[in-house]
């Protein structure tokens, strides 16, 4: 894989600098044109091996193109912030934004390589740090990014020769502090392992490209013509992923009968038993939150329903068994700016709640495979997909000990009918039901199909959803408080056995 | 100032669930018109006595209205990322944005007390915090934003009684940390300070209500009712607060001489002598962000300046001298929705640097007394007061170790109209050229009275403006570094002789 970059590539002086104006006046206009058309973001990640030209290549960079519209990103030691939610956030946090570029150097690749060179873990865990890393990418590129992949090159004897020069220059000595790096054991495996990260993440949309670091002049040219061709190429076309999707539509099931026919709507709760069993849950979730374990977990609720089915009152209910500290209420309406900026689920990172803590989406990411997708508010592909990327971060964010549940209240049409004529009496009500709501009725049945869609593909092992009959109001809160316990009890148990195991193993 | 908070105020149980319903549904029906208007935010500080129901208060304003527009913020511990920064900027990162509530327990007003309560510093340090939040809520206010004080107090007698029978219900127990608050010694300090801080920062747009906390009735009803009657009195006003100004404008000179004369821009540096300086002074800049001491400061440079007066140019000589890791650089345009939601300055304390680091503003807090003053985009009051704002920002985050370089690139009318001209012939510098810049070409004098008084008026000891003679782009180049260099110089001196007092003290 790395044959090609230990051959000696150099370009003479000469030619460099017949070539440099050009493409840098080229690079600037592209940069210029991006800006314009704030069309998709731009990443560019920095790998390979130490004192092959990383850091000096980034700064020519910016010397050649305008450094006010590049962001240089490191990612270092991890902040408490950083510490307390799912590793990707620190990415998500930091993703320039449509008509900007950003340089991340010490990515998700030197994380994973760093762990296994060092031994931290064995393939397996590598392999799915790999798998996680190309389905993000897949997902960036997806959403209209365009990443470069640079990893920077050197043979073993390139290097220590390269390393001994460096240190000798006092303006660049100060940079080669891993002295690990003169030991040839380290360089074995980094490249090793570099080969299988290489190997498995170089797909058609984000490419790796090698680049032999020994010669300034070949790997600054080369460096810069990659760049400038795909931006260019990028620039130019009408959208930047076309939708190349061929996949049939999604099956109608034959018969009729939905998901959604199978839950019975009768089911109620009368006054009396509703207020002792809502203050029993109450109680539970309150001391569930305050449990000790729960501090390596962290909760958080979705609420999907229909209009009018008492996703507001349901909330209400949970948010007062706890004292308002503990949680936030995100309501999700129309993406913002700087969140249409970013990728779709740029604006859910965001709220990640850290550990310990507990966050009601008020409406959630479902919006892409519900509202967006029967009011064509994004094309068919766009929604197809968005079922496998909620299925990966809910993983990715369950991995590291987000709880996550998900509910659907469901109501019948009639009862919806009337719900929404006494909500327009009641005057302290009335800012509940607007045009758009009687809009959204006229398409029940689409909507129907769209949530048994989702149900069957988003839920999961990790995050299953639950249908809560909604009919009564007392019956959900009741089974929406209920679920919640549930899903915390289920958590801690496994934890505890987890621990016993480990304290069994040492003793 | 306490007195009338500690005669037993109390409302029996049925004229509270009289007045309970009609209560929580004006406000309900209030909080609906401020998400709609969107023209304002509202802050609610939660300060006083432990024990006198803070967070049962809270609990209950969430139940009552809608959670959802609602966030609690609670500042505890700090985290690396704030520590990092000036203190102000964990509060300014969490205030709630235009439309939506935020309710702010354990704000600057707790910090300070504990402060003082526990002997960190004295009474001078006191009235310094005191001093500083003052101006914080009157700029918030100035801003537009709502604020409420709500001080919730018990007698000596009261708060012992009251944090008895919470240790005793075991469903409150938990909430009881702090033992401390059992020794009257601390009470009576905190109540002490506590009437300092009310007496000194209880001002017409934002006073303090003191409510007496033993009753749970009263001080529900009580702080509903006030933030129903405000929140209604602010919706109902035009603008929240009308500028009231009466101030004069600003003086003109009288003999028509501006602070730009006396510049001598016919200085100038040939290629030799630039290429030399520029070397020395970029290498000096490059150990000076190496040396150990910059840990304990950050470093923000401002560029404003006529159009075509070269601060592209200048930045990339500054950044040039440094690894991209160290620096960011930050180009102010039109703010974004999420920024307009915000105070003026909520966008720039965004991007404050951590220590250590480095931040470049293209553009800055200064638009408001330059182009906004000039072009009219905010009213006369705006910019008036938004001096002695840009004051207070500049030395609080001083204060903290941001060392704060502000250049002003001047070039002449001939000068200007020359480089228009020639930009508009080379391709990739075209971009560089708008209409915008030819009108405000036309308002050339306008422009330099306002830079006349935004000079007089901000340019302080803490942070003064550096004039830049910049008809010679080289000339400009070399004295924006050196001038950055000297600062930090001059910062790092000072922290040695610090350093060296501290020593000496201590043998």
């Amino acid at each position: 894989m790395f044959e090609s970059a230990e051959i000696g590539h150099a370009i003479d002086k000469e030619t460099y600098d017949a070539e440099e104006p050009a493409l840098r006046e080229a690079l600037l206009e592209a940069q210029f044109e991006l800006q314009q058309q704030k069309r998709f973001p731009v990443i560019v990640l920095i790998n390979g091996i130490e004192g092959a030209g990383k850091g000096e290549t980034v700064k020519l960079l910016n010397e050649w193109m305008d450094p006010r519209l590049i962001e240089v990103r490191t990612f270092d030691q991890q902040t408490d912030e950083e510490l307390a939610r799912p590793p990707a956030w620190r990415y998500w946090r930091m993703l320039p934004a449509k008509g900007r570029m950003g340089i991340f150097f010490g990515n998700w690749y030197s994380q994973m390589l760093q762990g296994r060179v060092h031994g931290l873990f064995k393939d397996a865990v590598l392999d799915q740090a790999i798998n996680q890393s190309e389905r993000f990418e897949k997902m960036l590129c997806d959403e209209g990014a365009l990443i470069f992949k640079f990893w920077f090159h050197l043979s073993k004897k390139q290097m220590k020769a390269r390393l001994k020069a460096l240190a000798d220059d006092p303006l660049h000595s100060w940079r080669i502090s891993p002295l690990d790096w003169q030991q040839s054991r380290t360089y074995d495996k980094f490249v090793k392992y570099g080969e299988r990260v290489l190997r498995r993440t170089s797909r058609d949309y984000a490419p790796w490209h090698v680049i032999e670091g020994v010669d300034v002049h070949y790997r600054s040219l080369a460096v810069g013509k990659i760049l400038l061709e795909g931006l260019q190429s990028a620039l130019k076309r009408s959208r930047i992923h076309p939708a190349k999707v061929n996949a049939a539509p999604l099956p109608i099931h034959v018969d009729q009968l939905n998901l959604l026919d199978s839950l019975d709507l009768s089911q109620r709760l009368d006054k009396e038993d509703y207020e002792e069993q809502l203050i029993t849950e109450q109680a539970r979730f309150s001391g569930l939150m305050r449990d000790k374990r729960m501090r390596q977990f962290a909760l958080i609720a979705v609420f999907e329903g229909n209009d009018a089915a008492g996703k507001g009152g349901a909330i209400r209910r949970v948010a007062a068994a706890l004292d308002p500290r503990q949680y936030s209420i995100v309501p999700i309406a129309a993406p913002t700016e700087e969140e249409r900026a970013q990728p779709y689920l740029w604006r859910f990172w965001r709220h990640i709640p850290a550990k310990g803590k507990f966050t009601v989406f008020d409406r959630s990411w479902y919006g892409r495979v519900l509202v967006e997708r029967v009011e064509e508010l994004c094309p068919p592909a766009d929604w197809l997909r968005a079922y496998s990327e909620i299925n990966d971060f809910e993983e990715q964010i369950s991995e590291s000990g987000v709880i996550v549940v998900k509910f659907w209240l469901a109501i019948d049409k009639e009862t919806q009918l009337e719900r929404f004529e006494s909500r327009e009496d009641i005057p302290f009500k009335r800012f509940k039901i607007t045009e758009d709501d009687w809009r959204n009725r006229d398409k029940w049945d689409a909507y129907r199909a769209a949530v048994g869609d989702m149900v069957d593909r988003t839920s999961t092992e990790i995050s299953p959803w639950t249908l809560v009959e909604a009919n009564d109001k007392r019956w959900a809160r009741v089974k929406v408080l209920r679920t919640i316990n549930l899903a915390l009890e289920a958590a801690f148990e496994k934890s505890d056995k987890h621990d016993k195991k480990a304290k069994k193993r040492k003793s």
